[in-house]
């Protein structure tokens, strides 16, 4: 399955896809790696693992649809068939994106959504708020932030955390192990909508 | 630990508490129910126990704050420590009832707040969200209605639910667990604050 990964900073799940690649534990192949971030961490991660990295520069295309449909074009142009959110740091805004990859694109946050939804630090705001529990959530992308159907959720105990930076450690920790997880059940079977829930089923042997 | 428990409806949360208590799992002593339902059925549950039932007609004292005034002097008569409101659906608004009793009333919401907070039907709002993962929330009541600082959560695994309603049953079945447990928490120790976060400390031996 051809899959493109989108990040703007350090990559940790990007890399967590491509070690469980490598494992054999998830059915992808990473076509292209896209970031809006020219100073990404996560280009160094691409060129290591010989994945072509097309630097989508933000600051030089002001205007977010145009700058979505430079984004559409490199993914248009590895033909890939999963779109993967991995830290990326830009709303997608353009309908025609959307569209054409419409249940093709998915992100992770780190709650248990519709928890914290919207927020850049849902890990310490849950912290903040006194949460003994929080988690993460794979979701369809849609136009409404953080509010695409739900792929999968995966709950995280806070009691051993002291801090906001525990709870962010803890949950991405959680998070490079389900991430390529949901990546590979795409290949082996699809999700369906059933009103607002998704709902899987496996391809037959 | 002289408690209350505090009802509206069918009080099985009211009944899982008598009976880990008849256990010997929940050191607390039930001094007195009260509701704001003449029709509530946990009435005969306090019956059925000889528990004293006080029954404040919700129409017959339309003011809000005098109604809570009403419950407060009922509180006050039977001396507890710790309120528990188990499908008690009367939100507080009385600052005094609220001062009087500050970090002494508890709450459970059928959800992880602060997801689905301020929901009657939390459960089969997670359900209908798509969520994978809701819970449970115990919480002390504050005038910010189901915002109050969190006690305990406990995640729950929607994954063989089927209907909102299935959801239902399911979190309730961790309720009538986790709530008596929370009660005794209470006789065995005290919660403090921290910030926004409470933090237990048991009591030395």
């Amino acid at each position: 399955m051809p899959i493109a990964v989108l990040a703007s900073g350090r990559g940790s799940n990007f890399l967590a896809i491509i070690e469980a690649i490598k494992r054999g534990e998830c059915a992808a192949n990473i076509e292209v790696f896209i970031t809006d971030n020219p100073q990404a961490k996560a280009i160094d991660i691409a060129k290591a693992n010989r994945i072509p990295a097309e630097i989508i520069d933000r600051k030089k295309i002001p205007d977010r649809v145009k700058f979505d449909l430079e984004i559409k074009k490199a993914l248009d142009k590895y033909e890939v068939q999963l779109v993967v959110l991995a830290g990326y740091m830009r709303i997608i805004v353009s309908r025609e994106l959307l569209d054409a990859y419409k249940y093709r694109i998915i992100n992770i946050h780190p709650s248990l959504l519709p928890a914290f939804k919207g927020s850049t630090h849902a890990q310490h705001e849950a912290f903040d708020y006194g949460c003994r529990v929080s988690g993460l959530t794979i979701h369809f992308v849609t136009d409404d932030v953080d509010g695409g159907p739900v792929i999968y959720q995966e709950a995280v105990d806070l009691g051993s955390c002291k801090t906001g930076d525990e709870v962010a450690e803890l949950i991405i920790r959680h998070e490079h192990k389900a991430y390529p997880k949901i990546v590979d059940s795409f290949a082996k079977g699809k999700y369906e909508m059933r009103g607002k829930r998704v709902v899987y089923i496996p391809r037959k042997p």
